[in-house]
């Protein structure tokens, strides 16, 4: 995982990543044409569709990090004036609203504090209420560690011309994903979190039914480098591949790669394991008298924000695991900052072995205080 | 360069990347706020800044391709309803007007035919005549090979309130870029040419007069991933490094190694010896009976483009030099596809020796017509 000098990340991402799947990123670079890297292309969008549960044909890397890939859905799925419902419970969720702001439309907040799980039924009731165009989630939210429940929101949403965005950063490959069954018409997620990849590219995956919607746009998107119609024909499977941008040729091989080391572990057993992890993390944590943000039901396996005890300054916290300890934990964002330092056990992170290493950490630290 | 069964590299992008580089991005993963890593975030900025000739604070790879860095800067330069004037030579040109479209600004064309150079007077008159508020050109256009003369733009704009941008996506590395001594307000490129990085940023480099018009614009850029100021933010040296996106660790890894390759030959070697790799090819290709597209004067060394012989095949040419001498070259783009190829000698590339492979592989392919 982690060895020698290099700390073990087991912060909100990137996670570790398995030396093969960085030396894929090493090997001779060949062209963005090369029949080689066109077959490899084609095999990241054929692992990405598993991955996501989807036979969505407009399913790629977005050449971006996380972010991009949010960009992207907002930018070709809002347009001028569209009314936007946007569940709100950390730091993402209103970066969506910001994004849709930014992209003409008009975000309609429906928030709870940070830390809790949004009733689907409020954001349905909003979105009919409004005749949303758009209703948009974050599946897990990694600024708080929420596994926000969106399996009943598609059927909510019907008889409405409203597509459903799911924000899928931090959940996509260690919680089940199943965008078909759950009627998500986009979703995107980033490298570094349960794929294990270095950051830099964002999956995306859109519907059918939301590809016509960016089809039939009175305007182009503001956005010429995340255009999904100038995208399709760039990935174009078989196709004539119109050419666009560069591919992150290097970049696009180490995904390749972890997708391969995803697919030799059965789905639920790589879910059983992120969740197994975390409950020890749980237990551990308990034991030595942490308590933490989120309540059992909607918290994520992948991310556990720790509540900072009485008297124990978070920074110092984080600066004595990674210089004493080698571990690079998270600390809070937005209102959260300082008082929650936040653990992710993501992807190949999600061990057994580096959650007691953690915990012997943290209990040094408590003794040395 | 290239050994065993991958392509020598000498088609528009990506360039050969050395092994060192390579590498870079295969060492273990550290987090994105590891300060090893704020670290080498630092020294990248440096040496951009060298690279450039510019002092410019703003100075950084964008997470994305060179696509991404020309959307970043025309996202943030250009306001609803601003005149933008636009020198199109080539596919890049026109990339630059259709992305001032897509962000509200009006593109004035001043177009010569492909393969040609702009006079820079007719760019400063239109300027002038129609009060832009910017002027962009493409320094080394990439898909013909022209070298466009930008020296004397910047004091032919005096007195104006018109930034000069310039695109050097194929140019930085290859030929000298001087951002202060030329008076350029915007400037990106890509890595994948000749700083012989993998594909996937783009270095950008703003003035301070150009960062200030950032500041001051009326409404935010429609791009929330490409924001400058979001950017600088979290990009700050030595400063609070505000959370903005997931910096994509490996790739700027991987860009510090190949900055760190470029800065041990002196910069005027550098050019020097694209230009005498430049000239060898030239006198090899007149050899063989090839013509060129571009005139002498205005041929950037490091992309050329041949014109494909009457009664050649240029896709049965490109076939045969990768399949039968594992040699990559690029076809023609736009009006030019079918009748030219195009030749890179970039950064690492540059070698005589490619070039003789190259001829060999040419000379072959006519002998077995």
């Amino acid at each position: 995982m982690s060895s020698g000098d290099e700390p073990l990340l087991l912060g909100p991402g990137p996670s570790p990543v398995a030396v093969r799947v960085l030396e894929a990123a090493a090997r001779p670079l060949v062209g963005h044409l090369d029949p080689r890297f066109l077959a490899e292309m084609d095999e990241v969008r054929s692992m990405l569709r598993e991955l996501c549960e989807t036979g969505n044909p407009f399913t790629l890397p977005i050449s971006g990090t996380g972010s991009a890939g949010m960009e992207a859905a907002v930018a070709n799925l809002v347009e001028e004036g569209d009314s936007c419902v946007i569940g709100v419970n950390g730091v993402f969720g209103g970066r969506i609203a910001e994004l849709v702001r930014r992209h003409g439309g008009e975000p309609l907040l429906v928030e709870v504090p940070f830390g809790e799980a949004i009733p689907q039924e409020r954001l349905i009731e909003v979105a009919r209420d409004r005749q949303a165009r758009l209703l948009a989630v974050v599946h897990a939210e990694t600024s708080t560690g929420v596994l926000q429940p969106i399996d009943r929101l598609a059927s909510g949403l019907e008889g409405l011309d409203c597509l459903l965005l799911v924000d899928a950063v931090t959940s996509l490959g260690g919680v089940p994903v199943r965008v078909d069954a759950w009627g998500i018409d986009a979703l995107y997620s980033g490298t570094q979190k349960c794929l294990s990849a270095p950051p830099g590219l964002a999956p995306l995956t859109v519907s059918d039914r939301a590809f016509k919607r960016v089809r039939s746009r009175r305007a182009p998107p503001h956005s010429w480098y995340l255009d999904l119609q100038l995208l399709a024909g760039y990935w174009d499977e078989g196709g004539a591949r119109a050419y666009h941008h560069t591919a992150p040729v290097a970049a696009i091989r180490s995904l390749a790669e972890a997708l391969r080391v995803l697919q030799e572990e059965p789905a639920a057993e790589r879910h059983e394991r992120h969740l197994r992890t975390a409950r020890h993390l749980w237990a551990g944590l308990a034991e030595l008298g942490f308590e933490l943000l989120v309540e059992e039901s909607v918290r994520t396996p992948m991310l556990t924000s720790v509540l900072v005890p009485d008297g124990v300054d978070e920074a110092a916290l984080r600066r004595s695991l990674l210089a004493d300890h080698g571990i690079e934990v998270g600390g809070g964002l937005g209102p959260l900052k300082g008082r929650v330092f936040r653990v992710g056990l993501m992807g190949h992170g999600a061990r057994e072995a580096n959650v007691d290493r953690l915990l012997e950490a943290l209990a040094s630290f408590l003794r040395s205080r």
